[in-house]
């Protein structure tokens, strides 16, 4: 996707004064990202990443940029955000809402073995806990009140046995949401998008998670569904690898043990996760937004990834030895 | 100097469930520090630093931490505080104040060039800059007060010269520190004791100050005169080499510009930065606080440097090129 709004270095140089981050030298695109237009930038003093947020507004954001804060402050890797020197963490660029962060070291690991999965896994795990008294609570804003809302707009486009999926998965998804086993998982910030394009790794090393702008207060759960339905599966067909599976959800058990109403959840999670992005995809693929998001990802990947998890049989979520 | 407080594995272990970094798995003593006991950790999930206060209070405290963490947040490299679970930075171990700050890459740069020179100088103005807002105030602790109570304490041990130089001395800052030319100097939050050891490279790469806890408001000139007068002399003779000194001054000078008051001030401000130090080394030196404290730092060093920034040609401050 292209990006959508354009900045100049002279832009950037004007507007960069309010930082301490000397003399801007170097912006290039991003072109990666829905929601929000990135650059790095280059300054007389480092590389960072500039977002604009094309879609959030002032008002949802403090909760995005304290919280990549607050769980850096406790010592969990993600991108630092760069105060102004008055101490203001976002601020206007060409009229939207704009904030600079650090620049995390090493690339995503588009190929990840169990030995990625378990760092993932583990820091997920690590900023779930550090996450839990982040003190803003702003919900997730693709959870189930979005898919009732999104679901009718896309049905229509739907084969007759897509249709039927999404009726069927809905009902079931909100049935859920009613039972105890629902009201039993644990809560809090989650991140919610934690693909593998928003992780970093030098080598075999987690350098950070990024991109916290679909973050919001839902089941911990649901993160780490998210996350095995995407690190831990072949790409092609997506069916759960189980090595992989087991090295994630291990070293997330062993940092921040799941309980018996997330295991009794966890097949119901898996599909929800599936669900969600299937919804997304398939309202950016029928209906887009703008001339210039030209190659919508395929909402055939996370159909098939519903229809998986809801008929091969789900790994644990942990093992009495875990 | 050895450590002042020993912290074994059982009482790290017990201490750091209170942060999100994990289980402790090593602790390993730093043997450097004279006001403070430091320790490399290592956790789950990284390498931390470890201090414990043995001077300073609970209510000074606030001061550094906070300050390195508003640094941190703009941009300029500095250990990360690591706040617990609650938000908390400063905790007690053994009945003291103790905080955990990330672990800098590199090693301290103990030749240094004119390279690492600029890039301090380059930092320092930054960390001025960027401090200038810092909202809580706490004074340089080893100010011209600090002196002026320290001077009578340390004069009976002194060689006949050497009670003329320091009485003459004392005279000279306290005189200039009713001047108009002083009263312009800028003034902020400043480092006060950025030696080579307090610096970290990876390479020719600068990756962060550290070491905050001699911190306080005072003159920028002030502190640049303690950097220069450790970066960028002669280790045997003290004596200024000009190109590292140009080197400094002017990577400074291209971030934040000096003002003329600042090159009226700078000869003054150099032997301001010799006295201080002479002084806490004939204080250690002569009455030494603990019989752990061995090996005292040679008093004669910032006495030479006194005396060498007396007589000789003070290099400017900036040329008009600069």
């Amino acid at each position: 996707m292209a990006v959508f709004t354009p900045v100049t270095l002279d832009d950037l140089s004007q507007w960069i004064t309010q930082f301490d981050l000397g003399k801007a030298l170097a912006i290039k695109g991003i072109p990666s990202g829905i929601e929000n237009t990135n650059f790095f930038i280059t300054t007389e003093f480092g590389e960072y990443v500039l977002t604009i947020f094309e879609n959030l507004s002032f008002e949802q954001l403090p909760f995005y940029l304290n919280l990549m804060r607050h769980l850096a402050e406790r010592g969990v890797l993600v991108p630092a955000p760069i105060a102004t020197h008055q101490g203001n963490l976002i601020n206007a660029l060409h009229g939207k809402p704009a904030a600079i962060v650090s620049k995390l070291e090493g690339s995503s690991q588009m190929e990840p073995q169990a030995v990625h999965c378990a760092a993932v896994g583990a820091m997920l795990a690590r900023m779930h806990i550090a996450a839990e008294n982040f003190p803003i609570r702003q919900p997730n804003l693709r959870g189930l009140a979005w898919r009732n809302e999104t679901a009718p707009i896309v049905m229509p486009y739907l084969s007759d046995s897509n249709k039927q999926l999404l009726a069927e998965e809905m009902a079931f998804q909100n049935a859920f949401a009613e039972s105890d086993t629902y009201h039993q998982l644990q809560n809090g910030p989650i991140h919610a998008d934690l693909f593998r394009n928003n992780v970093m790794f030098s080598g075999d090393h987690l350098t950070g998670f990024f991109d916290f702008y679909f973050a919001g207060c839902d089941t911990w759960l649901f993160d780490v569904a998210v996350t095995v339905n995407d690190w831990c599966i072949d790409v092609e067909t997506g069916v759960l690898d189980q090595e992989r599976v087991r090295a994630m959800l291990d070293a997330y058990h062993h940092v921040r043990p799941f309980t018996a109403a997330e295991q009794a959840a966890w097949q119901t999670m898996l599909r929800a996760g599936a669900l969600r992005f299937w919804l997304s995809r398939l309202y950016d693929f029928h209906l887009p937004r703008d001339a210039e998001m030209l190659t919508p990802h395929d909402p055939g990947h996370f159909e098939r990834i519903l229809r998986l998890r809801i008929e091969q049989a789900t790994p644990p979520l942990f093992t009495s030895a875990g």
